[in-house]
């Protein structure tokens, strides 16, 4: 569990042939870092030095000025917590409630480096959606997915002068590309194509399929299914949760799609050929 | 400006020799996202399709459950906003104050995707740091920075296996790895290794270097500069905001780094040979 991947059964799709194979996904799971006990924030991560992640992140958060100011950052020992390996606890070594007072007070922006489904979650038992999962009547065809990858790179005039960016595609039930984003964030190149949607009153986009350049995260299946898309694919590799919420979503989800290549995580009734 | 990039000097080192030369960095610029003009996050994004991310990213908050609760969207038009382009308004459909503060009262719990040092400012005025910018008084040698991916590539365990995790790696002044991580986030990853620093007391670290797998963010050099690390080197792209941000912080930048070449954004001093 913390060698920071896990194993992932695929359906590998190699020439139009299927098999199944077992593979490695990255570990992604949510880490809340509590102050003196109370929630401060939740940050998706990969299991592992876990007390060093707080305890960096609240330096560069400027809640730790130096380390003087670090008290105690343990795992929580709750015993009620549900998931307590998921969960650090940290106290600022003036330890006075004041001091931590006089910090969140500064803290009325809510921000964040690039968007995410994750905030506004009061706990990690919340972190899966309550909705129901997707259903989806239509198939997408092999030739059509396995074109998804050049025909977004086609469209991504800013990453060949730059080679920095993300993006991420609209595209229809048959492989044309409908709607394109460019971003150095992966998940604002997503919010944009399907805020493009939400602002033509087009969501939900039940007979779309999201596709994006670079890694799948557990968010990304989140804003696809919540925008209504039942299929998302990408050149790169999901995590590990980016795979469980799929499964419980009802999201289909391919990943490594490499010319007639590419390997089915989830749902993979809707891919045909 | 809303191309996605801009150009950027930078000084090409080939096999030792140095050259100055015209590059392009994908532009990455705060954006404020506003709920009825009250601060509700701020988004590292790049300018383009702004009012498409602001509705993408509600949608994926939660905030709207449809794009029937989207009122207004617009670009910022207070006179006295220093950067209005950075800005957008965003007013619900139902438009009452109450329905607002329903949705505000929900989100006690901040949260984020990755780590990252934009939490908790005020504005985007404030983006900038005021402390002094990082003396550095050695330099590093040309072989050793050029060691640093392969020194790093063989520390990541996971990524071999999953293809699906970033890294970065703490190097000492004359190039051994001392410290590594791997996460499925570029942010964590980097907290990982300066807050195992934070923990051992050993921040600020004034003789180290920071390696990091993937691009360079603004939030990247804000983290480096806070822990007082004077030199940043990267297999790939910077973005706009983090040459900057380096420029101003007195942080060398160092990106594309591949075998004997790499590119040098700023305080090229520091760079031996």
């Amino acid at each position: 569990m913390h060698d920071g991947f896990e194993r992932v059964n695929v359906i590998r799709v190699r020439d139009g042939r299927r098999s199944v194979a077992v593979d490695y996904a990255a570990t992604e799971e949510p880490l809340e870092v509590r102050l003196h006990g109370r929630p401060f924030a939740v940050i998706m991560r990969t299991p592992g030095a876990d007390r060093e992640l707080a305890a960096g992140f609240l330096l560069a958060e400027r809640v730790l000025a130096s380390p003087d100011d670090l008290g105690t950052i343990e795992h929580c020992t709750d015993a009620g917590a549900e998931h307590p390996e998921n969960i650090v606890n940290v106290t600022l070594a003036n330890g006075s409630a004041d001091a931590l007072d006089q910090v969140l007070a500064g803290r009325r922006l809510v921000a964040m480096s690039s968007s995410c489904g994750m905030c506004g979650r009061l706990s990690i038992e919340s972190l899966r959606t309550s909705a129901p999962p997707l259903e989806c009547a239509w198939r997408v065809s092999r030739p059509a997915l396995s074109a998804m990858p050049d025909r977004l790179r086609a469209a991504q005039t800013a990453f060949d002068a730059t080679g920095g960016l993300h993006a991420a595609g609209l595209f229809t039930r048959d492989g044309a590309l409908e709607s394109s984003a460019e971003d150095v964030g992966r998940h604002n190149a997503v919010d944009k194509v399907i805020g493009r949607m939400v602002m033509r009153d087009a969501v939900p986009l039940a007979d779309r399929l999201l596709f994006v350049s670079g890694r799948t995260s557990f968010e990304i299946v989140q804003k696809a299914f919540l925008a209504g898309i039942p299929i998302v694919g990408s050149v790169s590799a999901p995590s590990s949760l980016a795979i469980i919420l799929a499964e419980d979503a009802g999201v289909t989800l391919v990943g490594f799609i490499r010319g007639d290549r590419f390997n089915i995580y989830t749902h993979p009734s809707r891919i045909d050929g």
